[in-house]
């Protein structure tokens, strides 16, 4: 259940790893785990606005089963995402991509992080001066106990450019988590979530494929508020921080790290899909437009299936398709198919979330 | 002594309640119960800057008789009225005022607060297309002890405007809240409040009915910071947050929650009234003119009167008359009677605070 | 060990303190003691961009000896150091400089700071208008052990300019600490900081003195972060909160926090500095230039010397320059000697930091 990657650590150059660095099976042991407190919780819901209950409400996180509340799972992520930067994406050009994301175990206040990552695939750029990395990365506990794993590539700039081609190794990735693989808790009882905790009655039944659900909130980003939460995750991407070198680079200025994007909509989310109490899984995602401070942020879903849980009746899965968009009504906005481009849209997320089925309840 | 309303919940429409769907003795179950922690303390210090040692320093607490650090009670008090948000004020037009506000009891760092609101009473405007909703909300813990309870009174528009009147039900509400109803935990010794704590050895008697206190800070607020304390209280009202949809509104911009600028008014105050340890009720108060980000705000305080509190000689309360200004020097300010209107006034309350009195001390 | 500073508060003028006020020998006892929590750590990291594993990594904590995270060493000394405005600079002109700043024991989340300061020294301008005030702060945990001492000295405005003059005493100050007076736990296990926590396998012995380190990374200071993190640590000094008010100051706008720019660098030199995992003393330090929000704080070290603990074979010190610059490429950064100006030059500090020896590791 916990397989290790060996530690192999990889003494990083001062500027960071370039494309050619990356080759298939290279494993890089990311530094300066982290061990998550109640003041990374409350700092998360200060800078997200997140509600969802089970993540600040002791009793319900107990009614379910946990001994504490478990933190949020983006949270989990972002800080888990943020140890591989330095290593993975310190240099690149775009982040084109998720894929695999499987939120394997609850993480508590006090459980520290450590992650681990192997390249899985390379490719270079037909331009000579740039090419894709694709890389497996793992979150452990402090127990060992896989937590997390996803697949990610990034766009990376070559060291130096126009140096001789190698054969493209795409990896196959899975187009989305199967469910049979989503981790539930033995332990969980979902019954706990009752109306009068999260606001909502409707359950795994009450949704349709096909529905469209308008989020009525929005969120305009300050500059402070994302780079807080970015230096919360200790993410290190320079373009999140430095607006004097900014200024010099493609948007002239910041940019938003997309994580907080997520974390974002999935708090704007919680108007609506009250009960989907945890994240399974992200099947993919990509963030489709670059998003900046004074951008205000909304979101859509679009619940793609229902799906079922090997060996529990009492919860299920919904796979959803949240569209995070920016400075426009939801109102407005056209319907948009999977992966249809639109300028307003900065995020696509295909992910399931668990939500209690009524069979039990 | 922990009455409770019933919790017939009330399921909620998409876009939040309007004027018509209040009626007198509605009952709303409001959700998203909250377990507050050290962190949210260490947040609401660094965006207040509150300074009470009761809330910050344990061998204070302790030697109050407290059995660990309580928090603010203004932290307790936008986190519960953040969890009304969504049932009472989501399409509030204005806030237009507070009465009786009783805070009955310490909460700490670990307790989890869950709210409820009663409708008191409603009055049509003779526009037709809104009205006045009064509101009793209670906050209990965990243990169901009642811990603050008020009545506020919201500006509503209708859903379909025009629609035939109804009689005017304006409830009896106090014009202050009797000291012999305020909370004084038994095992309180106030005594503990010495001035190599708090700084001054100013207590009950040294203040005079009539004084003008002017508190020497000024915070300017950022959009960042209002947004982060809003969020931290979970309050869900789009005014605060989306600045998209704000350009189209009255004001063109986002709005600072009231309960923001009050936090800031009593952070200010600590300079002058040190020893005044707790928040025993607020007897009425107004957010006079709207705050923005980029507003300085400044307070003033006078002493409207010394109130003793029965059984007990060691402590009493002075009734305060708090004063939140806006991009004025407080010296250049007139002085100011009750409800009387200036346009740099933000905030006005009429509350009252605990305080050592010198018999025992 | 705890000789304590007699308490002899001075009561605070409403107004704070002028030159006039301080005489040699005179004792300020700080008000306000401040316990830190797990939520103060957090707010750092969220505010400053933290990285270092030993305070946010409770497994290398525990290996180091800890029985738990101690707090970041500029948390606790910008917390102090908060304590001290009100008394000491709340008037200040400007903080002129630093000098024997002593890290002498760890403090945990839930320890209580106290802090305490003695006039050491005055000296009037001869504009008779100002003066300046050399002061010895010491902070105490709640067990009266001294966890931190430092000397500052500030320029004061007089209340009554023109007074008489006095004659000037400038206490005699040491241009450096001495390694021999560094604290080092003796439960400390160095060893403990291995690469897989902190990134690098530097050592003691892997600094050259004269090399000068280029740290990558650069942080933009918006007004909500640099006063977020002064409100984190009390400080109640105006010019950093008061936009109003500084319109019509020098500057006419506010001043980040000094305490802020220090975190800021220490946190940008994580990327070179990975094993310097505690400051052992701040030999001097001034901020040279102010730094305004919009500002690109970077930083650069110079390796001054290696220095060793008697008694400890198994860890070292590095003492070192730390030169932080704001809005400027440190690649265009000419070299710059100890006090050399430079308009980009908003911080340099000369101190130390523990690091572990390759002898037994």
């Amino acid at each position: 259940m916990t397989q290790t990657i060996s530690l192999n650590a990889v003494p990083r150059p001062a500027g960071g790893f370039f494309f050619e660095d990356y080759t298939v099976g290279r494993r890089f042991h990311h530094v300066v785990p982290r061990t998550l407190t109640a003041g990374d919780a409350s700092t998360y819901i200060a800078l997200t606005g997140a509600r969802n209950p089970v993540h600040c409400c002791l009793p319900l996180a107990r009614q379910l089963g946990h001994e504490a509340m478990p933190l949020d799972d983006l949270l989990v992520f972002n800080a888990a995402f943020g140890k591989t930067v330095n290593d993975i994406s310190y240099n690149a050009i775009a982040n084109l991509g998720y894929a695999d994301v499987r939120f394997m175990a609850p993480v508590y206040a006090g459980d520290t992080i450590t992650c681990e990552s192997m390249v899985i695939g390379t490719k270079e750029n037909s331009n000579g001066s740039s090419g894709i990395v694709y890389v497996r990365s793992r979150a452990f506990n402090q127990d060992r106990e896989e937590v997390l794993s996803w697949a990610r590539w990034v766009m990376l700039p070559r060291r130096k450019p126009g140096a001789e081609a190698h054969e493209p190794n795409v990896p196959p990735l899975p187009d989305h988590v199967d469910p049979k693989n989503y981790s539930v808790p033995r332990f969980l009882k979902p019954a706990a979530l009752q109306p009068h905790y999260t606001g909502s009655g409707l359950l795994w039944e009450d949704y349709t494929p096909g529905e469209t659900i308008h989020h009525p909130g929005g969120m305009t980003i300050e500059e402070a508020d994302h780079m807080s939460a970015t230096r919360l995750y200790q993410n290190t991407a320079r373009i999140h921080f430095d607006a004097y070198a900014a200024k010099e680079g493609p948007h002239g200025k910041r940019l938003v790290y997309g994580g907080h994007v997520i974390s974002i909509c999935r708090a704007l989310s919680y108007d609506g899909l009250e009960n989907g109490f945890a994240i399974a899984a992200i099947h993919g995602g990509t963030h489709a437009n670059p998003s900046f401070a004074g951008d205000t942020i909304y979101c859509r879903h679009v619940v793609v299936g229902r799906e079922k849980i090997p060996g529990r009746d009492d919860v299920g899965a919904l796979r959803l398709r949240m569209i995070g968009v920016k400075n426009v009504s939801l109102a407005k906005l056209p319907d948009l198919g999977p992966g249809e481009k639109n300028d307003a849209v900065v995020l696509e997320l295909d992910y399931s979330v668990l939500i209690p089925r009524r069979g039990t309840t």
